[in-house]
């Protein structure tokens, strides 16, 4: 089973690498940008085959080791 | 407009940072993972309201600024 842990910034919290882009964006002529968030994204291929079981590790990976819930947020969904 | 571009690495290029995971998922006790892979994630809200201009300028974007091509794959959705 493949699922994909997507890590995103909490609104609020600065993000330089995301404004760095911005303005590497507009510097470019892509004046139409009006704001860049950068997350991160995390591909596991899980051993497991109920559903309910592959969320629940997933929630338990993303909160001891793939996220910082003081500033982030994560969404868990499955690939095919 | 708010569009999202999911940058990961091709299939067969090293990925040191999925490898480091993964390796820390195991130590954790999260044996069923057999391979992560880690990418970027890249949320952009735009001035445009046409989806095909909006598509155009985001295929570009990637191109010149956010993925490298040699090594990266990347994917445009739209949020909402």
């Amino acid at each position: 089973m493949k699922a994909r842990v997507d890590v995103v910034l909490k609104n609020g919290v600065l993000d330089p690498q995301g404004k760095a882009i911005n303005q590497a964006l507009h510097h470019l002529g892509f004046n139409q940008v009006q704001d860049v968030r950068q997350g991160k994204l995390i591909e596991i291929e899980l051993n497991e085959t109920n559903k309910d079981t592959a969320m629940a590790s997933l929630k338990q990976m993303a909160e001891k080791l793939l996220t910082n819930q003081v500033i982030e947020n994560y969404k868990i969904t499955f690939q095919d």
